[in-house]
């Protein structure tokens, strides 16, 4: 019998399809730039429906990566942080922001060629 | 008029779909370890369908991320292998691993009080 081949890292591939689903990246993303109000996630990601923005911050939420912090005023104040769990992930994503923008360019015809050289 | 929310960068936000597309992400991580045969693959990456398997490598193929490797014997014998760009992935997708494992064990409670301490 050949040797078994190592299966993929659980931990990995959740967290890779958490942050890779629908919007979730761009709404992370947007909030590094620092705590925001519901409406300026809304215009940074201009794309987004409300009720497909209202679902993502809640799995961000549960998820722990991001904080609904409500102020009391009148009328009542809502906004919208990363955790320290969320920041962490600025390394990670902006490795992929940093691929994405090295490789937009290349046709994948070429890109397949070049294992080959 | 305040000035005007940058919106998020859409060569990123198309990327980190792509990557983190349901099994996407993880038959990647599996082609880290070399040219696989489609059997291979399957067999780290347990619990995706033939159908889903078949479907992911296509779309990989066609961002030029995976190549398509036929070499004419008897039977003929198919593998599949990183590009160039897909071996690229390597890094993000390292630093998503690793802030997976450093933040799993982590309540999401806990993550969120962080943010006011």
């Amino acid at each position: 019998m050949p040797a078994p081949t190592p299966t993929v890292c659980q931990t990995f591939h959740r967290a890779i399809e958490l942050i890779g689903r629908r919007w979730t990246g761009a709404i992370v993303q947007a909030l590094f730039a620092g705590r925001m109000r519901y409406c300026d996630i809304r215009q940074a990601v201009p794309e987004v429906s409300d009720r497909m923005l209202s679902e993502r911050l809640k799995e961000l939420e549960g998820e722990g990566i991001v904080a609904r912090i409500v102020t009391p005023e009148t009328p009542v104040r809502v906004e919208y942080e990363l955790t320290a769990k969320g920041r962490a992930l600025e390394q990670a994503l902006g490795a992929v922001a940093q691929w994405a923008e090295e490789w937009k360019d290349t046709p994948a015809q070429a890109s397949a060629r070049a294992i080959r050289a």
